[in-house]
């Protein structure tokens, strides 16, 4: 290598390492040690591999790069700002600060080129792999002979954090049952975590551990030597049916004279002195936050990103003479807009809903949905935690994803690429797997496991949400209904927790009509997760005078005129689910003595609290007492104002099921004797 | 091997087999698959090695077993039968049954033997993990030379399942960094899972993967030979430093002629028709539920263990008379007993606090309190997931935990073994870790993350709530207030979720008092789990009258006399932790303008819900309008009957805390405003 070559390196090293320093210094707040750290093999690999174009952070086919030890925030944020990303300079000066584009983590959708949110250690690469098993999914199902339109790469820097965290395990074991070969994961191996030198916790031989994952493994290599670094990444850039973990081994806070290799690198400024030392140690004159025009030079990558598109955009106009068909549907698949008669779809489906009336658990009715719905969209992608039998999610439309040998997606006997997914038992990994597909674009992703087990995957969700992502949950055997399996598999308490994060849309159907629309929305919601909570038993169809306000949440079942009273209500039940049943016998309990009450079914209270105040007065009328009904913790439902809540506060039992709603007092006469307490105060 | 033992061996696998069969053919659910691959090497470890005395499930220096595959529950009930447990055969005829001693997955407290609730896959493993370190803590701690009163192992069975979770990466690499050599896990190695045959979705090397952790690994061996088994146990009973991993090659449902090696043998009873050609092919010529009485013989452990436990009881005796005062002590400690004076102990901080009312942060105040408790409890047994400087759970008593290169636990400088646990950046394996530590016996664990990473370990929680655990989550960076660090550490919707889990006590102290007596009441919560919620910035001092009713959860901070007004309060602002001193301030503007206000101040909403009628009568008098105010999600705080709630209902920001809360509007002005506007109604 040429001595030039090592001052040019050297130099766009040390404006990371200045940035980061500078930045985290100016906000008092932040973590100089891992960009300083990782600022050579950043070198390498953005300096001369990554394919991407600055002035267009949603070019479909760029590489995706995903910093999953997202505390080192400002090493991508110096990265997006040097090769030429909408990121002023003036942003990183206010790093940390409110409103600015360079928040304390990277946040998907605040800084043009950060892909994901991350920060929550292990979740990035596990998004990772779902990008990387999107571009291999879209390039099966898009590419032609002659025309590679999907043929990118997906990067990941990990640090020790990442790969002690279960997720790591989940997501990258089973990136090696995928033979992820596009997926290179770039290990900061600096042996420091918060607590310190990590040996007396951390003895992994990380290498071993992956081979074992059928992962190509490649070092340790030196990470402060670029050439070395750009070397191991252009090896593996070339696996064949492997993804690729490369060990850089680096110094945490490198260039710091008196913190680099220890804990105190890690996670607060440097200090002014320090500062100053670390720019006399690494030759660096320049203030705070001036680069010279030579690293900029050096680091701009927007004429070479042009030039990447504009090829990439050549090919796919020959691409789109050639196959104009698949041209625009996959512009319509990467843009993520529906077909334009799926809403059509949706009123199908749940009419036909409607008429069958049938008698089905809320599962199977989702099965049913989604026979519909992934008929009508290839974009589905499905796949269950080892659950795939009881979560139903599985349709005639969605074969098994399988790989050859070569790592290929394999077709079925109709021909059909795979588009269910056995994820096995990795709930956290599912979850944080359809992210990274959902981020990637061209699919979107909907997994189940038991509803109890939505604590596993439950930091996955909230990202979802937080990152706006449609991302569909299917979470079945949702209360003590499941029966005989116990307490550690009936939710009671997991409906009312779901419904706390902020963004996210619940859903608790009560038949299959609700389901449908439940699916719709979920699907229509380009820009927020839904979690499906569905029963393992037997649900009986809610008969209803209409369908269209099942899409605002909550809606008016039954009057008590359907009861053949005529009398106005002098209460509500609000149920959901599983209970609304017990509602509409308490309900005709009821009026078998007189006493008229509305049934509401409320099958999404997030979804209705965004409901106009008027709707919202239709539904729950000012004045007329309300009481509500869910196989579940009581807290939750306070919030509509209820007089009363027929719910479980402990945990659930193991028997039939219906010896438990018995045992838990989830009777339709404890609901009427509930409303008759109430009105009787 | 004589063919004699090959009988006797296979009398007892058949008894196994052929009471899980028909007891989950007489529940016509459950999973049948798992005992039977089992049953042969459930003889060779509980025929032949396992120490354990059936008339006494609580000696001390049993060998530990645990299930981690949970769902094959009858494998344990059969054991625990034929062995001599106090398990009649009418409670396997009752299996999955309400009240019966057999529900779905084993309980810990139900059936006599189960020392962990399992189920949720992986977490059984983790448990384990936790109880050989307590073992070994233990040992080190009261064996003397000469004196071997702590001695014994742990075994558990594990399924591809639970080695599919992350979670058993992280219990298990940790296991590896400890070096808990007298820890067996045998893996029930049969290539099948729920949705199938697992190579699509599980290719790992266990074998590979578990040597990259630091662990021995035996086989594969054939599962279904029992003196392989047997030496193959014998031999990991001898490892010197190392967890011993066994891989035993077995057949899913072995016996079942057509449902053997298939899915199908999993989850779902055999069928009668199945169930009688099983029958012909063990050559098991008796009827459902009738064992003959020569496999009860050959099972019976009453003998050995009543031996086992005698000589044990002998050696004990020795002990205590050459070391009264230890041996004092481990009764006290294995009985989970605190010493005599400790609730002074509590009072005296609980009143040092309170003189000193220093504003510190709350974890800050945690940190205090922990100097007064771990001092006066040597079982407390600390740690953090990678953030010991940030959660500040050691203290001057605890020094850090570290073994030597035999795998002793090494002592500090002052003769001190270590006390405080560096669990790595394993957020759910430390909770289900400390799980397994509380259920050994001998220690009160406990161990910090962040609030936002509970979401992590979120299931482990509710085990130890389901199980009556008493450990103990210190969830530091409590709110926005953290910070900078933005929206993925900002825990807005978790203390309310966390309130959700039932049996979970859930503190959120807002100064040092508060925090000591939130300490003291966890630490004397024997049979119940608490989650400290505290705060990464400083909190002022809450001047009160006095701190008897702080330990209630919920009490009266300040009336409005205290401001300066003698009439009586016409609202009451309820708050919680941060919050509490912005319900002062807003108490003290609202004086100025002549509306009186109480506030209450509510560390503990769960503790105060467990109130008499006529405290909590007293605290939130009826007909006093309350407005509740937290930064976090408002929807949990309406149960208390609110006429408004002050909180966040979206993602945080990242921007330093005082900006946070003027932007999220989380101010005393804004509070005052809330009660005007709720008393102007």
């Amino acid at each position: 290598m040429s001595s030039i070559l090592t001052q040019d390196s050297s130099l766009m090293a040390n404006a990371i390492r200045a940035l980061a320093m500078d930045a985290v210094q100016q906000a008092n707040s932040g973590h100089p040690g891992a960009p300083m750290g990782m600022a050579d093999v950043a070198v390498a690999l953005w300096g001369r591999h990554l394919k991407h174009n600055p002035a267009n952070p949603q070019w479909p086919d760029r590489d995706r790069f995903v910093l999953s030890n997202g505390h080192g925030s400002m090493l991508i944020y110096a990265l997006l700002h040097l090769t030429g990303y909408d990121l002023a300079l003036s942003e990183l000066r206010n790093f940390r600060q409110l409103h600015s584009k360079t928040p304390g983590h990277p946040e998907f959708g605040i800084t043009p080129g950060v892909e994901t949110t991350t920060g929550p250690l292990g979740q990035g690469l596990a998004n990772a792999v779902g990008m990387a098993l999107a571009e291999k999914l879209l390039a099966a199902e898009f590419n032609r002979p002659g025309h590679s339109i999907v043929d990118h790469h997906t990067f990941v820097f990990m640090g020790d954090g990442c790969l002690m965290e279960g997720i790591s395990h989940e997501a990258c074991a089973i990136a090696g049952a995928w033979k992820l070969n596009k997926l290179v994961a770039i290990y900061d191996d600096n042996g420091i975590s918060i607590d310190g030198q990590v040996a007396p916790w951390y003895i992994d031989d990380a290498g071993k551990r992956f081979s074992a994952y059928g992962w190509d493994v490649i070092g340790p290599v030196d990470g402060h030597d670029v050439e070395l670094m750009d070397r191991a990444i252009a090896k593996a850039r070339q696996s064949a049916a492997k993804p690729t973990l490369i060990i850089a081994k680096t110094t945490i806070g490198k260039g710091s004279p008196n913190r680099a290799g220890s804990a105190k690198a890690h996670g607060e400024a440097l200090g002014l002195e320090e500062c100053k030392l670390t720019r006399d140690a690494l030759c660096w004159t320049h203030e705070p936050f001036v680069i010279p025009e030579a690293a900029y030079e050096l680091w701009d990558a927007k004429a070479s990103g042009e030039e990447a598109e504009s090829a990439w955009a050549a090919r796919f106009a020959t691409y789109k003479a050639a196959h104009p068909e698949l041209a625009a549907e996959f512009a319509r698949r990467v843009a993520g807009e529906l077909p334009a008669d799926f809403a059509q779809t949706v009123v199908d489906a749940a009419v036909a809903a409607h008429t069958q009336a049938q008698t089905v658990a809320s599962r199977k009715a989702s099965q049913l949905a989604l026979e519909a719905f992934t008929k009508a969209l290839p974009e589905m992608l499905g796949g269950s935690a080892d659950l795939t039998g009881s979560n139903l999610t599985n349709t005639s439309s969605t074969p098994p994803l399988r790989f050859d040998a070569d790592g290929q997606p394999t077709v079925d006997a109709n021909g059909r690429l795979g588009r269910h997914i056995n994820y096995g038992v990795r709930e956290f990994g599912m979850a944080a797997i359809m992210n990274g597909v959902a981020l990637h674009g061209g699919h979107i992703p909907y997994g189940g496991t038991f509803l109890t087990f939505s604590d596993y995957s439950r930091n996955a969700i909230r990202m979802a949400a937080l990152m706006k992502s449609r991302v569909i949950h299917v979470f079945t055997h949702d209360s003590i209904g499941l029966g005989e399996d116990g307490p550690t598999h009936q939710s009671v308490e997991h409906a009312a927790a779901l419904r706390l994060i902020p963004g996210l849309d619940v859903w608790r159907p009560a038949d299959t009509a609700e389901t449908v629309i439940a699916w719709g929305c979920a699907l229509q919601s380009k820009h927020r997760p839904s979690a499906l909570l569905l029963s393992r038993q037997n649900l009986p169809y809610a008969p209803k005078s209409g369908l269209e306000d099942i899409a605002k949440g909550a809606y008016v079942l039954a009057e008590p005129a359907e009861v053949g009273l005529k009398q106005k209500a002098r209460a509500v039940i609000i149920a959901t689910g599983s209970e609304v049943q017990l509602a509409m016998h308490a309900q005709a309990e009821l009026a078998q003595v007189g006493i008229p009450v509305r049934v509401v079914s409320m099958p999404s209270t997030t979804v209705f609290d965004r409901q106009s105040v008027a709707y919202k007065r239709s539904v729950l009328p000012d004045g007329l007492p309300r009481i509500a009904v869910e196989a579940g913790v009581t807290d939750y439902w306070w919030k509509y104002g209820c007089a009363a809540v027929v719910g479980i506060d402990t945990y659930g039992e193991s028997a039939p099921a219906p010896a438990l709603f018995k045992h838990f007092n989830l009777t339709s006469d404890n609901v009427a004797a509930t409303v008759r307490k109430v009105l009787s105060k």
